[in-house]
């Protein structure tokens, strides 16, 4: 049995303690923390009422201290932050109580990407304190890197991937939806795009995983952002898009080793948008490896998040990453 | 550099020694064994003419005993028997020699099914000598098991899992061809389905690795063999079936959890058959994966074999499966 402390309570983090609830014969919830005082010091069974039967008797707290005082716990699961920075302190604090950490900070998928001091420090106290550290989730975290790379497992070759995944905005949450600019303005969204300040954080995270899962060396990588523009009117729960409107985006990251563009991602989030997920690899045997599904997005993170989870006793101490996890891929000549 | 033993020259064990060559910047062949009298004493270079270059000047052995007497090893891949009670022996004398092992036999990948005392005693053997142990290979070890069950990572709940494999036979060797039957009466594929002498070993290794790794307790495995009737006639390099014939088999193992079937293995392996991979998985969510391409037999069989070696000095010593090397899936409630 595992004890676990759960930090942050937006649309993920309530479906994770849907899901720690559902898992409570091997896992077990002890702690509950948000920062947002509209939620710290409500009983959990408030906020989650309708959600999950049985919820335990648990008052949200303020801050991680507020728990650690009086608890002892396993593992963190984290639906904070996108930047390591930002989850920093409180990855270190857990660090500190001796507590594994499974965050879906998209930049802690790969933290040797953006935030290499931080992921070295990191690295070195979770190692001295026998813990493990690990950033997951469908994108980054699987369906465009670690579960590619699994697809590599036959090849004894790869020269290049290419992966692909699309999907249909208009069943996620709210947030998603604007993230990817539904409802906006093509200039309104460009605007956005040359300011970096629209659309999903991880593709650089993802490529920098295949490279040092293949063994390659990155030199570069270039992202490239676009709105999808609605060509009919499409309508969510949240958004009615008008044509000429924006309707999501289309992303594309390309990483180059050496001068070749060898691994390139394709992601579409738009309103209306086909759903699947397809890995090409450009190898020896080469293979196509598609998902009709999908993985579909909000509860596939959710759904790894607590898996891992319960690998994280299992993990090597120190800052690991989903190579660890998923092990076997083409290492090549 | 991991310098690497190769057993077994068969053309999956010659598939090995192309690939171990090509990837000589990490790997280094030095030692090749077959007790196979018409090989053994010949040059490694006159028996692999072709299929590789740069072949390294070395003397095929007669028995593991006659390499090791001279030279040290990391890995040993081995490409010999299906049954692990016919490896053993040569696999204890890897592990003496503090060698680690990655083996094709298909028994091996999931030992603990049907020779659980020989697992038991390789394990303890292998832990003592701080060596790994795994048998892998794309099915079973792959296709129709770790990879399914790495599908199943972003599942909250697994209630069942539904695996295909098809693969037309026309393309691969002999040996495959005329273990499916092909050219052959349906009396006579019959009848020797009855005696178990024909089809593929390791749907039942693959359905004990997915229960396992799902954390089901397996009740029983129940396997149907039936012959695949050529409706057309159909040709390879090695056979002329003709209508009425047998062109292959399709075999279906089903895993019982309590009473019910949760796990369905179908494999078809016919002349003339579609290629392809398929698992749905019956979970929150449900999820459909399927491979165009399919993995393809023997070389991804060698791919796997390779890719592995070179992961084994970082696995755990004792026998592992590939539940230790791709380790994220779905633990369910």
């Amino acid at each position: 049995m595992l004890r676990v402390v759960h930090l942050g309570l937006g649309e993920i983090g309530k479906g994770t303690i849907e899901v720690l609830l559902a898992q409570r014969s091997a896992l077990k919830l002890v702690g509950v923390v948000d920062v947002n005082p509209a939620l710290a010091g409500r009983n959990l069974r408030d906020i989650m009422k309708g959600r999950a039967r049985n919820i335990p008797y648990l008052k949200v707290a303020a801050s991680l201290h507020d728990v650690l005082r009086h608890t002892k716990a396993d593992v963190a699961t984290m639906t904070t932050g996108s930047r390591t920075a930002d989850v920093r302190d409180t990855v270190e604090e857990l660090i500190a109580a001796g507590i594994h950490v499974v965050s879906t900070c998209e930049e802690l998928s790969f933290p040797q990407l953006r935030a290499a001091k931080i992921a070295a420090a990191l690295d070195r106290q979770a190692r001295r304190a026998g813990v493990a550290v690990l950033g997951t989730g469908v994108n980054p975290g699987f369906a465009m890197d670690a579960f590619a790379l699994a697809c590599t497992a036959p090849c004894r070759e790869v020269r290049g991937i290419h992966i692909l995944r699309s999907l249909d905005a208009r069943h996620r949450r709210e947030q998603l939806q604007k993230k990817v600019g539904a409802g906006m303005t093509v200039a309104a969204v460009n605007a956005l795009i040359r300011k970096h300040a629209i659309g999903h954080v991880g593709l650089g995270e993802s490529i920098a995983m295949i490279a040092a899962g293949l063994g390659w060396k990155l030199r570069t990588i270039c992202e490239r952002f676009e709105p999808v523009v609605a060509a009919e009117s499409v309508s969510s729960e949240f958004f009615d898009v008008q044509p000429g409107q924006v309707c999501g985006l289309a992303m594309t990251a390309v990483g180059f080793v050496a001068r070749k563009p060898k691994i390139t991602l394709h992601l579409t989030m738009a309103l209306g948008a086909d759903t699947y997920d397809e890995v090409r690899i450009d190898g020896d045997p080469p293979l196509v490896v598609r998902t009709t599904t999908g993985f579909p997005g909000d509860s596939s993170t959710v759904g790894i998040l607590v898996n891992c989870a319960r690998l994280m006793p299992t993990l090597e101490p120190g800052v690991r990453t989903m190579l660890d996890v998923l092990r076997l891929r083409s290492l090549g000549v």
